[in-house]
């Protein structure tokens, strides 16, 4: 898979060589099929693309998703704190179109797996067809079914619940962790995480914490340097428990 | 290696089976050799710890580090918006004491790998050490080297830089890293990342970004639930740059 | 002067009795001059408009308004930091339409003053008439008069600044105050409120604070009690200084 | 009343003339009687004073307070929301040390009016005290008196709760206020701004807001500029409401 941008900084996913049509004119099968990372390409119209490498944010904003998107911030967050790396074991739910789970697989790697829930049968199907594109069909396992009816897996080193209810499955959770493993879920509303947090305090999750995260973005301008005037006010709050 | 944690939920990391000595008791040699995630361990006081699988956070938390730490916040920051994963080739500059290279290499896998750079040689040999206690030494390759005087490698998907001046070396990064690959750096005052920010775009560098992360906790207490009194108000700007 | 609101919250400002038309009908000019705070008035096609006594955010939201104006947020922390209150003695440059000397005005009351000072002729006529309307001109004197040409007052209790270069009058602003007044400006640019710093610490101001205030509104909906996903990053810095 | 500043910047207040005794010396009853704001006292050990016009800030920060305080921010945001100012008539439970009664009675002058309800003859007691000390006894009355059994006043413009249960009296607030009028509740807990939305609502106030304001400082050094690594994170929501 590429990444080819044009001279305006439009970018466009190549998923499997064959004839680009733009408004800047047509790129042959045979050019894209041949090009490596860095080369430019020129259209029937005289016009550059440049090949790039996509990265999972590439491929994430150009991918077919129909539903809502856990933002940047919030997926760093949850990687920071919770510790995962390469070959950990992961689950979550729901999908969605499967920007978390790609997220997580980009990182476990093939020694590691993610197996993520998604109880609509049309999220789990464009969210398997874009983790295939994305080529980690090997280390995503998307299953079309309702995360309450249980959880096959066990030893897992984060679950992470993105769910109206998440504290309904918190007891299933904690067995299927690993000693060690962490529960993450993803939460806008104030009454979803103050309940969630009550729950898994009874259940026996240790290191309880709820966080929320604001980012801000600095302009530097001509006239000076400030913080720009708008900012994201909330997308969620993200609460963490430990299994120990 | 491993982490035992004690009833009062203080851990312990322990390197390589030997007795373990604690205010609650003696565990012998033999016991941690033996003992697999999530088993309990009796000391002869008859104290239980637990047996835990140390994630990276944990290891940081307990290593040798004498000099400060980017926060947990940032670097999930970096990762996520660099979209740095399995395979991916990053340099890092200055090392310390080796938590963000170990942050890094814990995601890169076996298939990528972590440059990093530190001028001094006392923490050079700190981070190693922590780097080797880890087990990814195969990952993380530390040189004790002044970055200043030249980048080693090149088709990199990720320069970040703890540096006083890291604009000095804009170009040489520039360089060094692969189409599609990006720089980030960290820096506490605003005239080090807004001078950053200038030089990076003489230098072509495209989606320049200067990005600030508050994080706040939610307390859930009997009265009710509230953000916590008191927050970190400011680690560093983050700013980041794209070779594209 | 009155403020009339119809039945969809709409407000309209009545600086003196007359004939009212609007699409939901007429009043009459004695209906209006008859009229106490809460009364309800009826066009002539019977529709209801609820007489309410104008505070000064109704009155600047609806004066006429030609250049920006500082935020409530901000004007907030102005007077919380100082203690201005009745009978203070403030100056503020420059005018603008006259909204921080009208929220000044309404502060320091007939035992108290303010004077503002305008470079620009027509910004001063438009603040004098909206002052004239809200009945402060007794308190507020619009000087058409650049500042840089020196301070006519004395012993003044607040010098609030919203200027590109506040600080080329700071030695005039420390002369104007009297022991225990403070300096306080707005500047959206960090730039600004660091040369100020630094210039204002060198002539002598004590207590130097730069401040910056962000406000987010919360939402109670129906499924639940959150922020606001978007929210005002940032409108300005406020520097304090006193003379001590 | 006088507030005298020594050379370490320490605040003494001086309610009265009489000898005053520090470890820098006594200044004697005749020098503090005869000295003028501005002026400069020296001590019998040649130490000097400054003598400073007390502003309300000044003074609550020296005055007797036995109870914790709204901090200025959230004051400042009341003020600036609800657009109090001269001759405005203003009612405030629970009084504590009269801090809040006092940034209010500094604002309204002598043709308006505080009225301040306390519960506890004890803090009713000391606010009393307090407030003869900045003489604004002509201007605030203390009522030592549970608000929930009545509201003896009307046609208010700002009704300002600081309680446990503020919605309990809500009812008597809104017969209570002039048409235009505010109710402004101070609340730490969420669940005390989510169940006073919903009853404000119910009761038919207008323009109901809940409102956090979050305050960060810069400083300004010699290696740069940056916020300031602490800040609180938390004081208290504010809800609004408008009787229209």
């Amino acid at each position: 898979m590429k990444i080819i941008m044009d001279e305006r900084g439009k970018k466009y996913l190549i998923a499997k060589p064959q004839d680009f049509h733009s408004d800047l004119g047509i790129i042959k099968e045979e050019q894209i099929a041949n090009a490596s990372f860095g080369d430019t390409l020129i259209t029937h119209l005289n016009k550059e693309f440049k090949v790039i490498k996509p990265n999972i944010n590439d491929f994430i904003d150009l991918m077919d998703r129909r539903c809502s998107i856990l933002i940047q911030k919030d997926i760093g967050t949850v990687i920071a704190k919770t510790g995962i790396g390469n070959s950990s074991k992961i689950l979550d739910a729901g999908t969605g179109a499967g920007a978390i789970a790609l997220n997580f697989g980009n990182i476990v790697g093939p020694e590691g797996h993610v197996y993520s829930y998604e109880i609509r049968e049309d999220f789990a199907k464009i969210a398997k067809s874009n983790i295939e594109s994305f080529g980690l069909n090997n280390i995503i396992t998307v299953k079309n079914k309702d995360i309450k009816k249980g959880i096959d897996e066990n030893n897992l080193d984060l679950v992470f619940l993105d769910l109206i209810k998440p504290y309904e499955i918190f007891e299933e959770v904690y067995d299927s962790l690993a000693t060690g493993g962490y529960l993450a879920i993803y939460a806008p509303y104030i009454d979803q995480v103050e309940t969630s947090y009550k729950i898994a305090k009874k259940l026996g999750f240790k290191d309880l914490a709820i966080v929320e995260t604001l980012e801000r973005e600095m302009e530097v301008r001509q006239q000076g340097t400030r913080p720009k005037t708008r900012m994201v006010g909330h997308s969620g709050y993200l609460l963490f428990g430990r299994k120990l």
